[in-house]
């Protein structure tokens, strides 16, 4: 049987700092029914990775009612078994056959399988959630943070027998924006300067597990194996690895820069990125200064973002007890704090935050599930 | 006999990435006299610190000539024995007679420290550089780093009896300012939005330890020791651990705004900060984002980096390769890469660079041995 447990039951959830039980994917705490008999039915691509397996454990933890549930996965992995919810599946392998009867595809295998597979399935009726880059610049495509523009969804919905593709935006757009947008939506951001703290989650469990692998051989004396990035991440950090365009940006940050632009419809919001990997497994954190139209003080800010959905204001300055990427890893919400204001700009026409996410879940897989739930 | 080897000879610079060799505090290459007969005599306050260390380890790579060598420390270090340039030394204890007949000394014991003993010293003839905070922001004491404001030094010099101050600034101010001053001087700098991705090291050679065992630690599924940090490190990163001040900003990033306006002689320069600490031994990296006043483009800010003392661009788009913290670490250059116009502001108006510099060694104990230099 194939285990999926290496990234959500290994060292880095067992950590003293990790408080939320996880449910589990192979030993299931809930009694359910063997097979439900209400809601969509549901297909999961790109199941053995990363992400894939967090789609299984936030249906899970959400209780996501489907009537029946597809194992995706490449060829190497059809085959394997999987279980989910005490129930046995046997992971497929993706073919244009696969949607047949699909309600809803949640998709994450990368952004080649997303523009091979995700039109056979729209031409088959199903409503694709995908997770890559491969259509999110699409002007057809809604862009959707759920807490943020859930109007993009526009008229997409189950049960016209309509497919469509709605794409989920990159993770450190998701986790910025998240926490930026009750702001924007009060003070109007006009400029954002983002600088992040990526972490390994987003190259892929192999990056996670490089990362792993290479601490254990600096620690050993050894010199550390590189596979997934072309340079010690171990004890180090490096620019974004995505490849750099001509304007001198990497494509994350430009990902940062457009993104955000469609999902707040605002062309005109200036924003510029420096995206950096470090050698955390599954989090990502961001800091981010913002200058804003209207003047916006930091106890306002504080409010509005205690109050926003999706967030948890962790701001406790005599106790230096701010955001880390460990104490929002498998949780749900985005953590803020850091919460002041910016003295380099006039009055209250800044601030500066700090943002932590965890890159899996609201970065990736929660939000795909978030846009499925709008649908149901 | 004491070893102060852990730092410059463990795991963290025998990588792969590790290209320079150091010189051993206790094998030098060098074949010496046993006794110089010139140059200043010197004392070293804090010799068993990371700085301190790092002290002698740049005093011989160096060459930097002395008459004679103090090694200072408290009383719980006097009496251990230190082999430097095939000369063995006993450890002294700080006392106020310790500055009897030396020219220069090398502070790196802590603020109060520098407090009690640097005015001693002073009376004593003695001219002290100081890497601690305590009188960097005194207006009577030239905050200096050598290749940004060597006119602050004003009169003071070696040979005429008189003690003065000298203060060595705040490790992330001088790797940021090597690398933003060539810029500013040609494009003057108004406004500079700095996050920081700082290492172990600023903390002393304890945390550098601490991080190390926690990563054992945590990979071993053990939960993590937490003496220096209140939280886990190990991948992890967190909000510098400096306390915060009723403003909301740290006291590292209030270091960085107002040393900022001092060493630039510009009360008016614009600079926030956001400090993190990240799981990296002993390099500090900068995401520094710069408003000029007037044009810069990116192409002549590379080319003036390029000429610029003290710094190494590093900026290869192609091959993906920008500064990172262990390829600087040993190293005396501030590293710049990933120099470009920032989209966000108009025209050729403002530029992103990501910065790395050697926390121990440029950061501290490297700048305070050119300050030395310049006495010379």
């Amino acid at each position: 049987m194939a285990t999926f447990s290496l990234h959500q039951s290994s060292l880095f959830s067992s950590t003293t700092l990790q408080t939320r039980p996880r449910s589990r994917l192979a030993i299931s705490t809930k009694v359910r029914m063997s097979l439900q008999e209400t809601g969509p039915s549901i297909a999961v691509v790109g199941v053995t990775g990363a992400v894939g397996q967090e789609f299984l454990s936030v249906l899970s933890d959400r209780d996501f009612p489907y009537r029946s549930i597809k194992m995706l996965a490449s060829k190497r992995s059809a085959g394997r078994r999987l279980t989910f919810q005490e129930n046995e599946y046997v992971i497929e392998e993706l073919t244009a056959d696969s949607f047949n009867g699909v309600d809803i595809a949640l998709f994450s295998a990368g952004g080649s399988i997303s523009r091979e597979f995700g039109p056979i399935a729209v031409d088959k009726g199903t409503i694709v959630v995908d997770n890559s880059s491969a259509f999110r610049m699409d002007e057809k495509v809604p862009l959707v943070i759920p807490e943020v523009n859930p109007e993009a969804m526009g008229d997409i919905k189950l049960g016209n027998g309509k497919g469509a593709l709605i794409a989920n935006p990159n993770c450190s757009t998701i986790i910025c924006l998240v926490a930026a947008t009750p702001l924007h939506r009060r003070a109007t951001v006009k400029r954002m300067v983002v600088s992040t703290y990526q972490a390994a989650s987003g190259a892929g469990a192999a990056a996670m597990e490089e990362l792993e692998q290479q601490t254990r051989e600096v620690l050993e004396g050894r010199p550390p194996t590189c596979k997934i990035f072309s340079q010690q991440y171990a004890f180090n950090l490096f620019s974004h690895n995505a490849s750099v365009q001509s304007n001198g940006y990497n494509e994350e940050e430009m990902k940062m820069v457009k993104e955000t632009r469609k999902i707040w419809n605002d062309p005109d919001v200036k924003v510029t990125a420096t995206c950096i990997r470090v050698p955390v497994m599954r989090a990502h954190a961001e800091s981010v200064n913002l200058q804003f139209e209207k003047p916006l003080d930091e106890d306002t800010a504080r409010d509005i973002l205690k109050s926003a959905p999706g967030i948890v204001v962790i701001d406790d300055r005599t106790a230096n007890h701010f955001p880390t990427p460990l104490e929002v890893s498998n949780k749900d919400d985005v953590a803020v704090g850091r919460i002041r204001r910016d003295l380099s700009q006039e009055g209250n026409q800044g601030l500066d935050i700090f943002v932590c996410g965890d890159q899996i879940r609201k970065g990736a897989a929660l939000n795909a599930i978030q846009i499925a739930e709008m649908l149901l």
